[in-house]
């Protein structure tokens, strides 16, 4: 089997700054964690505040806590640093090798920092060919909105799978392009989309990443 | 322009757990830095030295640390650590939007750990189409050895380059099958393969990463 994991992700129009952030880390007990935070408001402000909750996950994770327990330590820690003035969604999409299963920890209608309670739900699948996870931040929910014609996120990703066996990433770059497409190329909001597929190929035992970075006048993405 | 980056990466031949760690991070100025590590011998004694300097490095870069401190940073908690019986390597490849340059920060004739006064060798160069750098551990250079006819990599980087324009993916890929042939598919060591392109590309605003693990059997890559 192979698991292919692909993300695309775009700024909010005239920002320079996403407010979204996702890192990927490996797990000290076998396979990854992608890791998808994305904080209230947008530009410098929120890129922070992701970035906060992103490193609390990704160290705890490399220590070996487990998701819940990381994505409660996240919301503490940014509950007490702001006094849940500030809050921030997380997602955690985790191929736990040493369970053999895909573990999705999120805090997305109760994100974190709210109050000192806040627990993720915990969706955990057995990994097998076939499986498909789509993540996304809402800034792909709410394209189109401006315009009063939202996105229907679930119809649109039934729409693709209809067509084809399509890659993770054309996935995530199909969804990502209507969504900007809905907000006529001036997206309203930073838009970040995971794409997690079990294939059941068989090949070298090679293990392969990409990064893609368009470079714009100012320097800064 | 963009900016492409491409990883391979193997276990030495039955061995469950690379030596080597690599991981992405965001720099909190703009850009992001990949940082590999290679910890002495193989397996989970090496996986944990390479996971710890990496983990070190990558925190300091998040909160803004320079590269080359961050290094010195590593060797120090490694030496304190370890008292130089435990050393590990480091190349961490930066594309920094904050000064509009790729920086390499280098320790592998002088690897980590080794002493109090460990420096990186820094290389800073402009961002510009053509530009393509190659990070490798030394799995790669010592591929072929145990039959005497050891890899010359920076001849078969030049003949990948004299055909066509080899993606970072296809580069990356080419030099890491060459050398797991070279070890008649039985790697020696555990070897990474990075390599990084910048392309005159214009086109979407859209940052894209993609990961593909393959899963063996046993679970545990």
């Amino acid at each position: 089997m192979e698991v292919q994991i692909a993300v695309a992700k775009v700024n909010k129009y005239a920002t320079s700054e996403s407010g979204d952030t996702l890192e990927v880390v490996e797990r000290p007990n076998g396979g990854l964690s992608v890791v998808l935070a994305d904080g209230q408001s947008s530009g410098r402000g929120a890129k922070a505040i992701s970035q906060m909750v992103v490193r609390k996950v990704i160290g705890l994770l490399a220590e070996g806590v487990r998701d819940g327990a990381a994505a409660r330590a996240a919301s503490d820690t940014l509950f007490t640093d702001k006094q849940g003035k500030v809050i921030s969604t997380l997602n955690i999409a985790s191929l736990d090798l040493s369970s053999g299963t895909i573990v999705l920890t999120r805090n997305n209608r109760i994100p974190l920092g709210t109050s000192r309670n806040v627990r993720p739900l915990i969706t955990e699948i057995a990994i097998e060919p076939g499986l498909i996870a789509v993540i996304y931040t809402d800034g792909l929910t709410h394209a189109g909105k401006r315009r009063g014609a939202p996105m229907d996120v679930g119809a649109t990703i039934r729409a693709i799978l209809e067509d084809q066996d399509p890659s993770p990433q054309m996935l995530a770059d199909t969804l990502l392009a209507e969504a900007v497409n809905l907000d006529e190329n001036r997206p309203a909001d930073d838009i970040s989309v995971l794409a997690l597929k079990v294939t059941s190929r068989t090949g070298d035992n090679v293990r392969r990443m990409t990064v893609r970075l368009p470079i714009e006048g100012n320097w800064r993405l």
